[in-house]
């Protein structure tokens, strides 16, 4: 069996190799530009860890793998415009580098490929993993939708929120085991544990993203209290607020838009509320609960564990536990 | 054999039957007003003429038809915040009524809708039809991305503006009737044929579309010279330019520029110097050459006459011929 770190290699190679016409220029290099911008390629990976439970010929799974990971690239450039973010991955975005319109419609591009990369499977199981990625890509939009309507939104629930990372997040994640499972010949019973798997991954993993905002990692070498700074209803936030009393809540809700503060005094306001209702043991409760019921998913596969274990040691790797 | 009149009843029934889910409501509801926004369906509709001349069950082509049309849709909502069209169709366009964010991402599950419809088609020729989907669905981004760099640029000749609309308009329109005919059972030969009388057929609509802005078709209700006032690139313009004088090309250049004109003084100018350079007569002529060379490929099919004759009779009231 190939380790991550094999499959990984895979995949960029694959993404390199995959070409994209030269002109019309302004079309096709931002898409260049934003393929190569690195991540972590945790959907293809995802992917063909899944795939490789139910079968050795990664290769056979490439082109889904590569699909997912061009597919999550566009709803960046998308997501990017509707932010107005400039930076992504600590470079400029394709939407601050080349405006609106490019990102618009390079966006689009992408799209497309990843549809012609899914047409390049040569599989009778095309149209079941055709089926699954539309599924997919429709909720993301979903997701990204009701994270748009969230914002302009006074109160937002918890039950509301985790329905909006498991759109906009956990989806993807799990629609990319699914497929690679599919194409590794998987039963549906094996299919189903592995998307709850990995709808409870994106959770944990998008719960303890907003951790880490405020809390901070050190390896992630991320500005501290962004989240903050912008007033977003993180999980955090919107915890905080169901269970602070009203002067608590007047904190919350406008510390971020006090002038007469620094930065560095807003993210201690607000973290000071966080502390005293006990938001970060809440959240890390929380991450622990569905981190613990994704890897209990894994026990149910029919496979030989030891075909598992990659994709668990890679779901530990990911929510920086030992392994 | 059904008429054209049949075939467009049948698409929209099936498009008003084609639910997209109601929350959240901000993706969703754009979506239907989008479709349900009317126009003349031509692309579903010469893909049904298409199949017919290959197979009597429309039904069968129906979701490729209805792929089509969200598609075609799904790149008018993009293209009106590209170019900040506040009117579609004689209604507030997307773009104007919710949004740039909600034009952006309400197209996107357009795309994936028109996605979703194709995984619809019960068939084992479903890898080439999502191939020739996926390389028409390029170009037509590719054609937008030239029509936006020809805007900014001084000089555009001829020839490249004839490859634009290829990519922009006419490849659509082959894109659907290819895979009328795919799934029709048509072979190779008669696919190439379809798809060169589609190309042509484009080009020739898209040229008298230029004409009927400058010259008018009271039956179209259009206000006439809207090309002229926007100082538009159009076939007319292009081929004027190609033949003026450095007098005329002053005139062409800048009057729409002028603001001691008056529009119609504005409009008069320059289809003055269209009339002494013969630019009606000439852009007839191309749309002539270019339809009989569309109808010519007809004539190539190996299908029995009778059943081309609606596809043929379509095209011909199509650019205002009668049959």
């Amino acid at each position: 069996m190939q380790t991550s770190e094999q499959l990984l290699s895979l995949v960029e190679n694959y993404l390199a190799q995959t070409n994209f016409p030269a002109e019309p220029e302004r079309l096709y290099t931002p898409i260049g530009y934003s393929l190569a911008g690195g991540g972590k390629r945790l959907r293809p990976v995802l992917l063909l860890l899944s795939h490789a439970i139910f079968s050795d010929d990664a290769q056979r799974a490439l082109p889904a793998a590569a699909a997912v990971e061009v597919f999550h690239n566009f709803t960046l450039l998308h997501d990017d415009i509707m932010d107005h973010a400039l930076l992504r991955r600590g470079k400029p975005s394709v939407y601050a580098k080349w405006g609106e319109n490019v990102a618009i419609l390079s966006g689009d591009a992408m799209m497309i490929g990843a549809y012609m990369l899914l047409a390049r499977l040569q599989t009778p199981l095309l149209p079941q993993v055709l089926t699954v990625f539309n599924r997919t890509a429709l909720e993301v939009c979903e997701g990204q939708q009701y994270d748009m309507d969230f914002e302009s939104r006074q109160k937002v629930s918890v039950v509301e929120y985790m329905h909006m990372i498991e759109l906009k997040t956990s989806v993807l994640l799990a629609g990319a085991v699914v497929m690679g499972a599919l194409l590794g010949g998987a039963s549906e019973e094996d299919c189903r544990l592995l998307r709850r798997f990995a709808i409870e991954l994106g959770l944990a993993f998008q719960l303890q993203d907003d951790l880490l905002d405020s809390y901070g990692d050190e390896r992630l070498g991320k500005a501290i209290g962004g989240d903050i700074l912008e007033g977003k209803k993180t999980y955090l936030m919107i915890t905080a607020m169901s269970h602070a009393g009203e002067a608590d809540r007047e904190i919350l809700r406008r510390t971020h838009l006090d002038p007469t503060l620094s930065d560095a005094e807003k993210i201690a306001a607000v973290k000071g509320v966080y502390d005293r209702l006990d938001v970060p043991r809440l959240t890390e409760q929380q991450i622990e609960i569905r981190f613990e019921r994704a890897l209990a998913q894994l026990d149910g596969l029919t496979a030989d564990p030891a075909r598992v274990q990659p994709l668990r040691a890679y779901a530990e790797s990911l929510m920086g536990r030992k392994h």
